[in-house]
């Protein structure tokens, strides 16, 4: 029965050990969801986890089979990636980004954690001065950690009061001081689902430029502004990316969310041939290799996992070259999100909540993957707590970085009516409540 | 035609920027051998790389394809890994080493490279006065690497001189500063294909007690010993281990060798609970989990790639089972190796060279997937260039930290009579002329 009791709860959260939820991580809150489940006898609204809700492409289970059946297994993969997924990685940027790429510089990776965690231990070498990552908040709590694990220092702002022509004023500021290695942000964003719009991707590009500074874009929801359609190969409109306005930037892929194919741990590293090629003698001295790319392929991949399983990679391959082929559309595969976002979002909504991140330029923000809402004036802890009382689990937003009060939302999973039908009576009952 | 000339192999090594041979990597060796087979338009006996030579265990491969067709690509897989893994694992444990495993305690990663270089890396802040491994040279350059790049220093001995007794006294001077974190060595041992003996494994789990170390411990060839058969489960012979000797040891496991299975990247490692439960401030203080377990599952494996591909942990889990109970037989799998070994060893020895690493304790070193070798008193780098002349590639010894002169020769992918033929006839040319 919902609501369990304040005591309950706070119970919990001191027999885990959480003194602040709002600092609790995806895991934690997960965890705690499974114990009010345990308390309440009735499941808990899953809104915290960012699985993908749809199978996997059935494109890249075929080709990873298959693959294994050819006998992969037992041969090293190229830690620089196996050449059909190079390939199919050139052809799939070319058809949705309309943008040249390199098949030298499209390596595999073990998601796109290892991705961003690998480059991040990469750069820590960059140059002694640069020992600083800028993250554009709110972002995923987990690229902050490893910027903390590998030794980089942390710098932030939130992008809600900068947008537009504002954020090059504030990105001139925080890149001034020339301690800044890489600028790291997501795009459509996770948590707000906000996307850049090109203006403000123009002057991403124009500072770093300005500044010597890489720009990390993690795509792992490319696509999936679903305001418009990008599921068309070789035809406008092309997915945003700040590759058009700068030559600096390494860009992560991910196939978790855009293949549904999370369970294989695989995505690709593109670096521009820029900054591939650039050669630093602190990265030289420690790594015994002349350039950035050299070094990341044998020196820190080498040492992190000598490369990506060989089935995924040809798993990657198909999908991408299905894709760039008009075989397969992964935009509308994944379109159930929006309307999942849309229905969860309208109770939110009915039921007293805001938008919190609500606009791009003008425009209302996507229907996708996330989104965030408020409560009157709650905090981001309070409102966490109170919906975790109303069996409605979800991930607060200073945990990502935000300066905003407030929720990320993820009804990705709401697979079936009765979801939001419980969504829709708990909210309403938290609503007459407060 | 073999030989070429000294001015075309040196001419190659300064195209590839190689100033000593000695300290090239096995890549660039691979790619030196590789432009000598251009140049002389024959192929290059290769005995450099470690590749598994024999196809990958079909246990593995169809429990790979089943649980891809049953749908686990789209969910993230749990980073502790999969409960049927672990349940394998304990078994497979306790039928080949006769010990107890606990299943919390066993945690899949990417390959045993991920498994030594992310607990390497948690290692580097159990305590800031141990910042120091030391290594049981001769070993796999790959690890000392590893440490290099999480920012371990790096103390080593060759255990040329100190086998049996000798092995205490020279740990106890090793580890009496109270600096080192852990002991690093692969049993049996790449590149000498020594393994270490009873007595041996004895003192080093007294030592690492004694002086409170933690002793990692790479079973990546484990029942390759073919000179007892360690194939049979729960049956005496077991394999040897330091886990029979100390409370404090992280093993790791790897599929790469006794399944074939390197290109799937899949493995395990195993912290005693000793080692799984050990708390520690600054662990605690960095990753905000209060033990070595927690940290490396949810501070590290999640940071490094968050786990291990799904249906490669499915595969692991059946190839376990399958050994465990009886219906696979990876020791005899692996016999091609020991064949393979003789004949090689065999050409070697009747051309003049003898074995460098040749017994442990009073009995001739096993058969299996290395070997080392010298000539005379050549060293290891005139011998290793001068055969690669005569169009026979190997690693030199010293790339591995071993003191002595000579090569580590791998024939694991001598599958052919063909590949004999040539390796004595260019080993005869060799000697003849020498």
């Amino acid at each position: 029965m919902y609501p369990i009791t304040d005591h309950q709860i706070d119970a919990m959260l001191e027999g885990m050990g959480v003194n602040d939820i709002g600092q609790a991580t995806i895991r934690q809150i997960c965890s705690l969801a499974s114990n009010i489940e345990n308390v309440s006898n009735e499941e808990v609204v899953h809104l915290e986890i960012g699985n993908p809700g749809i199978p996997a492409s059935a494109v890249g289970v075929e080709a990873e089979c298959a693959a294994l059946r050819s006998g992969v297994a037992n041969k090293y993969p190229d830690i620089a990636g196996i050449k059909p997924l190079k390939q199919a990685a050139v052809k799939f940027i070319k058809a949705f980004f309309n943008e040249e790429a390199d098949e030298r510089c499209i390596i595999p990776t073990v998601g796109s954690m290892q991705g961003t965690f690998t480059v991040l231990l990469l750069l820590t070498k960059l140059s002694p001065e640069k020992d600083t990552v800028l993250f554009l908040n709110p972002g995923f709590p987990a690229q902050r950690t490893q910027a903390h694990i590998v030794g980089f220092k942390e710098s932030s702002f939130d992008i809600y009061d900068y947008r537009g022509a504002k954020l090059e004023g504030k990105l001139d500021e925080m890149l001034g001081g020339g301690n800044i290695a890489a600028i790291v942000y997501s795009n459509p964003n996770n948590p707000a689902w906000t996307n850049l719009t090109e203006e403000e991707l123009e002057i991403i590009g124009k500072c770093a430029d300005r500044h010597d500074v890489i720009v990390m874009e993690d795509l792992a929801y490319m696509g999936m502004d679903f305001r418009r359609d990008f599921g068309q190969p070789g035809v406008a409109p092309f997915i945003p990316t700040v590759s058009r306005y700068t030559d600096r930037y390494i860009q992560f892929m991910s196939a978790s969310k855009i293949f549904s194919y999370a369970g294989q741990r695989i995505s690709l590293v593109n670096f521009s041939p820029k900054v591939a090629d650039i050669e630093s003698e602190s990265i030289k001295a420690f790594y015994h290799n002349p350039t950035l790319l050299n070094a990341y392929i044998f020196g820190v991949l080498y040492a992190a996992s000598s490369g990506t399983a060989h089935s995924a990679q040809h798993a990657l391959a198909a999908m991408l070259d299905a894709a760039a082929e008009g075989r397969l559309n992964f935009v509308d595969d994944c379109t159930a999100y929006k309307h999942r976002c849309q229905k969860a979002k309208k109770i939110f909504l009915d039921n007293g909540f805001h938008l919190v991140y609500d606009k791009d330029g003008e425009e209302p923000v996507s229907d996708g993957f996330f989104f965030t809402a408020g409560y009157g004036d709650m905090t981001s802890q309070e409102l966490q707590r109170e919906l975790l009382r109303y069996g409605v689990a979800t991930i607060s937003l200073p945990s990502t970085g935000s300066l905003q009060n407030g929720l990320r939302i993820c009804p990705s999973m709401l697979d079936e009516d009765r979801y939001y039908d419980k969504l829709a009576q708990r909210l309403k009952l938290f609503h007459d409540a407060h």
